[in-house]
């Protein structure tokens, strides 16, 4: 190796100083590698809090979600401050993990807080894509003939789901907390919307996606999200404009049906060249790039017709569900759910700020009065679901109005917006998040709890008549 | 439903406009949805041509990574521009996607600059991923004790193929060229680095990574990146400040060493705890999260002393695959590869821009003549490195040497660093990337070539004594 002093310098001077190097202070455009640095860490942290929940979960025999739930809460802005996001109002220096980035790598607080900012839209991302996975892989586990049997019931599941705690929650605002109608509308509307993400999580725990039951809640919660979404629009435009834009809701109302049904149509058609083109590539991933290519484009779809794109990973699922290579393929998406969903599970607890509950803040003691109503009127208003079912003896009903209790993000969209909007007071946007975080803490064991203890039932009374009769039937 | 007309508003006109309709102008704040939309698009085209070029080039009996990275060039910076990166000098109106989202979500063109950057983010991070798992698939898939077997081979051929381009490098653009010291050294140190991730993935391509020369060659290029690190330390210092800073060279080369000697020694130990970690482990991901949590962990390492996160993710591969578990978890690592590492190879070739070649632009003209001479000499300078194989008679020299041709990224950073510190000329900087690009394009066919003529000869000539000897001493 040549060194400096061998060499002379023709024009050492003309050389501008601030070269990186790698033991320098580094200057903001050079953020890229503490960026990975940043994401690789923040992953480290999501594995080991989602191993750690799940695990203690599961040895207190609860489902192993809930664990990486709580576990996001603790790592998160609740309490730990390892993984915070921007949007719960966190800057670079209230993460524990960008002080530790900065400290690394000697960066200026600028640098860091581009970092902080492209670390928390790649971590973002992936939970997203987690989401998408997950939804996916309940599409393959689901039966699309399964599903359309249970399909009147479900319909009448998410409606009921649906208008009951609007209409409770709404009504009620207004009648004994006075709040006005805007408002309340708002909070009613997020009272609507099931998560499907966590719901359909628990049930693939506790192996009761193919269940009756089952099938009706993934329908249902399906159909809430779709039924979610055209509240929203309805909600928001009635904000803005006092008048509801018929037009935009039944452009929603056509898009949905129509795209469900092509997904369903198209798959018929799809599942023969789908495995043809699978037999005839020759390089890795022959199964598993086209079949992640169309759920990706499925997602795209959902979205551009303002649907959500989990919806879209569904669907994929339920057509490619129909293939000869099911099997394969699921057992190909299994790893690469292991490792995207616990982002997600654990990025929605470390985004929930429990300091919402607490009740030495004046705000929050108003907030924890409106939020005592909510919750109830969360969990009424989904519980009676159940026994609108009909035709179907012997159904776990209370399984059933558990399983659609959580609101997980979706029900955060609508406090979002409404606090965007200003139209939400603040005590009002508490008590929204604080139900949206119980109902989705809540949810998990209480579903557990809804099979067990029928289960228990059922081994005492041996199986029921009803149960045999539906049998026969199919 | 409530509708609007059965309500009266007591202070509609109180709520702010602008609220987000689904339909109508979404602010810059609301990008997210759009950004989700934008990494999904992405990934579909990086599919589909990863798919397309893969398939295209096992048909010509050319290795698949080659197809990839051509395709990239198609839908890169070079010529459809449907996904380009800002480090190319691209903003959001150059990217054919990116005008695809703002259309599809009326966008405005504040909203998309943001959304580019943050897609062009995560991808890159998705692309940077890949190749930590590329790493830790070829770590896992390597023998540590074949490896430490033609170690010393590996520690000749990386010495070597570092100092050779190096020396002719410099030597030649002082002489040949007149080019002052210090651009002629950089232009030097940027022919010294092999890409490890091009060859290692010919070299799995073609089943050839477990032979002797396939593990010589990911040895030498494991070292070899150790050297890049420490030559740009040592280049970058004396460009700034006229002096090499011994005490950064020794700290790196120390650094360097521990972290790889560290790595062997620890993975006796970690063995068998993670053995029992895995086995403890009740619920999903019981194998996989504990082992990507690892590798993730050890690229830190890597990271945060300076060296290459890869170098850490191989480490953590060569540790694990001394498990019982190995099989097991291969076959899980797998899919995951398939679904990133395609984003990295497609991903670089999207980011080569060819139009340097274009002769009818002054500026490339004088950068052609460079690019030949460097090209020689990128090529001359690693294929020696096959001669310089000792004690191992009947080795396919040619072979290691065209193994060390492709310089990939780590070239790229070399010129990107020149560049940005102004010691390059123009014509310097694009000779240095035409370099890059095609001994990177060469290397998968020559490779092949390399190793096919040698079977063809074999197949002739049976089998050399030479190679029984070397056979009856392991």
């Amino acid at each position: 190796m040549l060194t400096a002093t061998e060499l002379q310098f023709p024009s050492i001077s003309a050389i501008p100083w601030g070269l990186p190097s790698p033991l320098a202070t580094v200057p903001a455009a050079d953020t890229a590698p503490f960026v990975l640095i940043g994401v690789l860490l923040s992953l480290v942290v999501v594995y080991l809090t989602s191993k750690l929940g799940g695990e203690l979960s599961k040895r207190f025999n609860l489902p192993p979600v809930l664990g990486e739930l709580v576990g996001g809460v603790v790592i998160g802005v609740s309490a730990l401050h390892l993984l915070v996001f921007p949007e719960n109002g966190a800057a670079a220096g209230d993460s524990q993990l960008m002080t530790l980035v900065q400290w690394l790598g000697h960066l200026t607080p600028e640098a860091i807080a581009t970092i902080f900012e492209s670390q928390s839209e790649v971590i973002s991302v992936l939970a997203e894509l987690g989401v998408i996975v997950l939804l996916f892989e309940i599409g393959l586990e689901s039966d699309l003939r399964e599903l359309g049997k249970v399909g009147y019931q479900a319909a009448v599941v998410a409606v009921v789901g649906v208008s009951a705690p609007f209409a409770l929650g709404t009504l009620g605002l207004i009648a004994l907390f006075h709040v006005p109608v805007i408002p309340a509308i708002f909070a009613g509307a997020a009272l609507t919307a099931t998560s499907i993400g966590i719901t359909s999580k628990v049930l693939s725990e506790l192996g009761h996606l193919k269940s009756r039951e089952g099938q009706i809640i993934v329908g249902a919660a399906v159909i809430d999200d779709v039924l979610g979404i055209i509240v929203l629009a309805v909600v928001a435009s009635l904000a803005k404009t006092g008048e509801v834009d018929l037009l935009n809701v039944a452009y929603l109302i056509l898009s949905a049906t129509g795209f469900l049904l092509g997904a369903i149509l198209l798959g018929q058609f799809f599942n023969k060249s789908f495995e043809s083109i699978a037999e005839r590539l020759q390089t890795r991933g022959a199964l598993l790039i086209p079949a992640c290519t169309f759920a990706l484009v499925m997602a795209i779809l959902a979205s551009t017709i303002h649907l959500e794109a989990i919806l879209g990973a569904f669907a994929a699922g339920l057509v490619l569900d129909e293939t000869d290579k099911r099997k394969e393929l699921d057992q190909q998406v299994m790893p690469i759910a292991d490792l995207l969903v616990p982002i997600f599970f654990v990025s929605v607890g470390a985004k929930a700020d429990l300091s919402v509950l607490n009740p030495a803040v004046a705000d929050n003691r108003a907030g924890l009065g409106l939020a005592a109503f909510l919750i109830a009127i969360a969990i009424v208003g989904k519980l009676v679901t159940g026994w609108a079912v009909f035709g179907q003896p012997g159904i776990n009903r209370f399984a059933i109005g558990a399983g659609m209790i959580p609101r997980g993000e979706v029900g955060l969209v609508f406090a979002g917006i409404g606090t965007a909007s200003g139209v939400l007071s603040k005590p009002l946007e508490a008590a929204i998040i604080v139900m949206v975080i119980l109902t989705t803490f809540l949810a998990p064991p209480l579903l557990q709890w809804a099979f067990q203890s029928r289960e228990n039932e059922l081994a005492v009374e041996e199986v029921t008549p009803g149960v045999e009769l539906v049998r026969l039937e199919d």
